[in-house]
């Protein structure tokens, strides 16, 4: 079965049904959630922003003209917190080893020197794929899956991954919560399903300001939306 | 269109295509993790058990009649931790408001003397449900779904819930963690996706041993196949 067959199988059938099925929770944009504000004086550089990141792909360059077509570009559908970053117009579907379908995967833009899916893990058990907890582009011993675009598809042999917790910062966010590059916090939220959560990577980058990344899984299970109160603990 | 036509339609159409995307993790048995031992002298009465409880339903006799017919009772599929508490071979499939299918849930026996759908967060937005937290049989104010089995069909008005975090205990388990029926414990679990769970409710019953019970959602959330170590505390 070539790719293109595949593609417009499971296009077929996933139209009517399997398109109601799995939910693009990204088409409203992350949840995200704001507590505190930035202050002159003592007080934090940057507001303390929690983001629950829905299953997502990043694609390089020539990924992207395999997928969809020569030429092709990413074009905005809406910004992401992060100067720069955005969510693209373009979706992908992905098939994993048994045939099972997700179909509405959304590509993060601008493109990048990898291409890179980030599942829940209740989205890599359906697909009946072993996901690896890593940070962004650690893909060693990572599995593959097969991407479809409307121009062609792409078998990825890594670059699957569960995105682990992390915290984006700057310099200043660094200096305010006495860490650095690679350093863990816990993320504390109460509410009605209040978690705290272990192990949130602290992640430099001289273009980014304070920003959580947790999973569908993860902002499900703390029901983040009737958080009420957020923090970053040592 | 009848109860009947429509389970039908919903049958053809899942058959080939939605069973394989709902996964239903029951099947395999809840997940489960002990960690710890009775012990005799100073320890706990009873090792600490987590489950995570896949979706699945209660119901009462005059419903399982409905659903399966005059007469129908529940035969086992195999025992759960509880004493009594069994998952059976009958499933029925959840028809959410906008016609949204969650096939082959999974019902827990014995009778009750209510029917109850619990759900996670992720099932609830899938169908289109706004899930309350709530303990086991508290159904005020909670919204309903249409259960269909093979014999007809029954429109709950309410009890579809997301269980609240809950661990069962016994006298000795209270005594040993000094607490009494309805207190609040955390259930910290380390591991690579390590969580601290907040508002794990304290419930008491005279024929129960210690069992936390957390949702899919949360289980997900901290990969509790790799936990390496859980503690109950104030």
């Amino acid at each position: 079965m070539t790719a293109a067959t595949t593609q417009k199988l499971d296009r077929k059938q996933v139209e009517q049904l399997v398109r109601e099925v799995l939910r693009q929770k990204l088409s409203g944009g992350p949840a995200s959630v704001a507590k505190g504000s930035a202050q002159a004086g003592g007080g934090p550089p940057h507001p303390l922003v929690v983001n629950v990141s829905a299953r997502h792909m990043h694609v390089t360059a020539a990924h992207l003209e395999q997928l969809f077509g020569q030429g092709a570009k990413l074009t905005k559908l809406k910004d992401l917190y992060q100067d720069g970053e955005f969510a693209s117009e373009q979706l992908v579907t992905l098939v994993g080893p048994r045939q099972r379908i997700i179909p509405n995967v959304r590509i993060l833009g601008p493109a990048r020197d990898y291409s890179q899916v980030e599942l829940s893990y209740t989205d890599g058990i359906y697909l009946g794929v072993d996901l690896p907890l890593r940070i962004s582009g650690n893909h060693e011993n990572t599995p593959g899956v097969t991407v479809l675009g409307p121009k062609g598809s792409v078998t990825l042999e890594k670059g699957v991954i569960r995105a682990a917790r992390h915290v984006h910062m700057s310099t200043e966010d660094m200096a305010y919560y006495g860490v650095k590059d690679g350093d863990y916090l816990k993320l504390r939220i109460d509410g009605p399903c209040g978690i705290t959560f272990d192990r949130v990577k602290v992640r430099y980058h001289p273009r980014v300001i304070l920003e959580v990344h947790i999973d569908t899984d993860e902002g499900n299970a703390v029901d983040i939306e009737s958080a009420t109160h957020l923090e970053l603990v040592k």
